[in-house]
């Protein structure tokens, strides 16, 4: 039934990891208050504050969509705008949430370097318009590891964080793959956010071996003024809200979350090493997180798919998105890889 | 860690049943296909299907605000307005969620008989104003069973529906406690929905054994024209949805969801039996499905909050509400009913 | 064609009065700056400055749908709700505005004594709920004078704005008849707005001889933050501005604002006076602004509408509302009283 | 005063023509009812009917930005996308009006030849993405003219038309500048709206020598259910409504809109001719409507703008924006052109 050629596909389509699946399982026990006043959304928001060094406001909400989108509408009014980058998931992903969440708010397209906003990029965007007839810039939002696989350093963060203060800015982090940004710099999560100057981190659970889940970390508290009841407007407050913590106390009591987001990278290292040698086989960006972007010709993506193997290729002609998750098989990797090599050579 | 004490409080301070729980370990096997096109959603949805004997669209989100908000939406414009009871959940304690999700549709309530709307109630205030000045009700939405615990019979259904269809109104019902409407009247979910001329129906799962997730049934399939776009935006669509929908598939395949229902019921009826000759005590209203309303004197719901019971006093001076659950003890009840006695008596 | 016997209807039956038009006249000259950097847009803002004693923000709509909910909006956030009385013209007469421009902000009526709200009342809704499942409490607005003709004294709003601090309420007044209470009470209008603690004042001028446009004016200038944005976004910016603001030049310069508030409470009065010994009529609420409300016999009522009169019987049965306006004809008060006498005598 | 230097700066600098305020003079007459059940309003909507030879479904909003908001958000829902041309007004200068109207649908940019979509780049951004993940395309809106002075001719709208109707979308009329258009072509209005398949047109009447007020005009009367609702609710309800309407009457019963709309574009087409043989002078798109661009040397820019002349030069480098109105001076036209040669030649 599970389907492994699927792997590759995307990194939520794996299911959910033991730590977090025994977590449930005892929390799985008789009654417990509901909507959050439970004891282990209790001890998933102590164990934030404790891995981020800071005492932040945590919330937790059912999905990315979600969780970005109302982090995104507490930061701005909807005739402000969001400043993102053009291959940014709340720009082609969402279905216009986050529009909807803010009643409005445009989100502002800003050139990128591998992925990535620049201060200048930033600076372009946000001092193009200083009237009234457009929306004003208010938030900037990054995303830690990018859609594209890369990362950005704490230096290119901090920045960022300096042009965003120095234009009234906030500064807003996606952190879908934030656990494979931590991994692959060796950073603490500290130092990739609010030392850096993030005002608030979408910190997702589901990518990294949870069923469904992100929290919502604001280190900036004032921002974060009644956003519990903005999560219960929205339909993101779960009754049985300890089915969402406990899997975060789960994986973040013993740095599951690392040791997994470590793995997910390490196979992705291995299956770009794996083909650089292939002839006709580039990499279209540095291999930093999970991901793996490769340049092919287009009959060897279409043999590909024939023999199975399922991945995206939404990136241009010919190019592969090949991503790795917290339980890709290494075996299946080397398979991938040669596969690749073979479909090349054809 | 448990807290016995609070198994009356709510029933959503219950935890997972054993057929759920054990149809998401079975879904957690491997990589599967994400945002619904996975097996387990499709499956789920056929059981709907079979179980409501008609080809509805069925669609999945995380909880019942979000369901319910969803679906009124997409019978609804803005300026349209929806006719609920002075009790219902989405006037009542969904934090305006209704008004958010439809960017302002106003909810207007009608006077209700032991917590439920009738004709007479619903042409009063559909008939009130007809002016462009005052939002024009499109909509009626009914709880069932209600928020005090009694419940629709398929005639009283019929004539609510008969009155929508004279006024223009689409029937909407919040069945977060459907099952144990199903089961107090031994009707089929057909013969309470579209066969009385529900046109969407928000069946509810958290409160009767699950983790998370809602059903929504839209009967009248063009109401439910690029409904998935809507739970898309609004952020209920769930990237590993098999986690929403293998639950549902546990609790239908074997009539889980009617065997739970049928055993809260007979707790209620049994404390509801219990303390029936308690001098001083009184029941609120005709005990239905799985809530018992006692009137009691304030002293002794003092009491009884002394000796650790928990129960909402919400519903005015010396009410109680008590809520039995799928996996409420029968014994607790019997010593929940003692407490009553005793209390009451001191 | 002018329809004299509608002159009680509304006092937004009433046309331009000639101070407005004049000005209108002299700003239709040649071209000028758009979206407000007129001069005449200037000025207009300075005569307000001036006439509040405060150096408060200015800003202009088209009508007091948009006013109103926009400065609304402004106060708080969707999942805030809004105190405001029953009779109050945003929760009965604005098709559900406040909801749409705040993106769902819900109102919550507060019982009223002759139409005001009270200390008292505020107090029982702020603190009636308290917790996330309800829109939390953050705005009171009072409407001056009333939508049943009476006025708040300086003394009522003060003690409203003292509860509205304590509570941690802002503190908004729709001013669609500002002028009729400044006239009755001969305050000044800074002893009606900010010297009473009012945060934001929507002073009305269609009401009282112009074509289109209130004012918003923002004593709390902290909360006026971007709000030329949000006008913008909404549809309220108008680009030939000083079409909107030379009438108000021309209504504040040699004071007919408040010359033709008084003569509209005038011609009130002496209504009220005309008709007081007439058997069977009895006032429905002191007259202070420009409106009577009588309590009539039905068919006195239906006497007087074949008589050619047009007025409002919105208040419930027997009820009948007679507005004055700026250009209320004296002669026309006389004769509808002498009706009045007739169909009551019939 | 009146700074006729400005007279090219944008056409809604330019005041109210003697049209439409002799209409609002004759208005401005006793009582009428309010809220557009006057006789001005019926017969300024039956003006348009006869104008446009159909029995269309005819709206008064305040101005562009509320009409075309408006109408845009009854043409689709808020997961639903709007493709518009890069350089459409509501894409670049409405603040995210429509995506606040619609509670957030997207606007998509297509490509343009000479500021005007194609059949070939609707396509192509319909076609690029067909998940839930991505805002379903539901409108293309037109700008008549375009925002670059160009005007689509009624077989280009057929064609557009008929590309939205093989892919299911609504199509809308931008027409702040449709006069001009009318008046290019020399087509009837019906000939460029419902005869080439346009559902809705924005009729402006403020650039063409109104104070406020446009028209929405539904050709496709199914899509204007509830419209007036719609209208009510967003603020866009003008109780005096006789002051948007009567003005109709004034410059559509003699054909002053035409007239005027003739004299806007000759005055373009002077400029144009009086330049054309100055070096280093270019058209940056042809003169059809009544805006003349000017590709020009920086220096000389700024050499006009020292001289005093007001005009715009958002275009880009070097390129400036040269507007004509009703009320354009063909000694000014002059005057600029001589300026214009001399600085070039400077």
């Amino acid at each position: 039934m599970p389907d492994n050629s699927q792997q590759f596909a995307s990194d939520n389509y794996s299911g959910i990891c033991p730590e977090a699946w025994e977590a449930m399982a005892e929390a799985n026990q008789g009654h417990q208050r509901a909507y959050g006043d439970d004891e282990w959304t209790a001890r998933a928001a102590d164990h934030f504050r404790s891995l981020f060094e800071t005492d932040c406001d945590v919330f937790f909400a059912f999905n990315g969509t979600a969780a970005n989108s109302l982090a995104l509408s507490a930061l701005c009014q909807s005739y402000h705008s969001v400043i993102c980058s053009e291959t940014a998931h709340v720009e082609t992903d969402e279905c216009g949430a986050p529009e909807f969440f803010s009643n409005g708010s445009k989100l502002l397209t800003a050139r990128t370097e591998q992925g990535k906003l620049t201060p200048a990029s930033i600076r372009e965007i946000a001092l193009k318009r200083k009237d009234i007839h457009f929306p004003k810039p208010r938030v900037v939002t990054l995303t830690q590891a990018t859609e594209v696989g890369t990362v950005y350093r704490p230096e290119e963060i901090q920045a960022i964080s300096q042009t965003c203060e120095e234009l009234g800015l906030n500064l807003h982090m996606d952190g879908a793959r934030f656990s494979n940004a931590c991994a692959f710099l060796g950073c603490t999560p500290a130092e990739l956010t609010w030392k850096a100057g993030v005002d608030v981190l979408c910190f997702g659970g589901t990518k990294n071996g949870m069923a469904v889940g992100e929290a919502i970390l604001f280190f900036n508290r004032d921002l974060a003024e009644d956003f519990d009841y903005r999560c219960k407007q929205a339909g993101q407050l779960a009754s049985k809200m300890r089915y969402l913590s406990a899997p975060w106390v789960g994986i973040l009591q013993d740095d599951a979350w690392l040791r997994y987001a470590n793995h997910a990278n390490a196979c992705a290292q291995l299956l770009a090493k794996l083909v650089e040698d292939v002839p006709g086989v580039s990499l279209m960006f540095p291999v930093e997180a999970n991901g793996v972007f490769l340049q092919m010709s287009e009959p060897a993506i279409a043999a590909l798919t024939a023999r199975g193997w399922r991945f995206y290729t939404f990136i241009g002609a010919g190019g592969a998105r090949f991503m790795c998750s917290w339980d890709t098989d290494e075996a299946r990797v080397r398979q991938l890889a040669a596969d690749i090599r073979q479909v090349m050579n054809a």
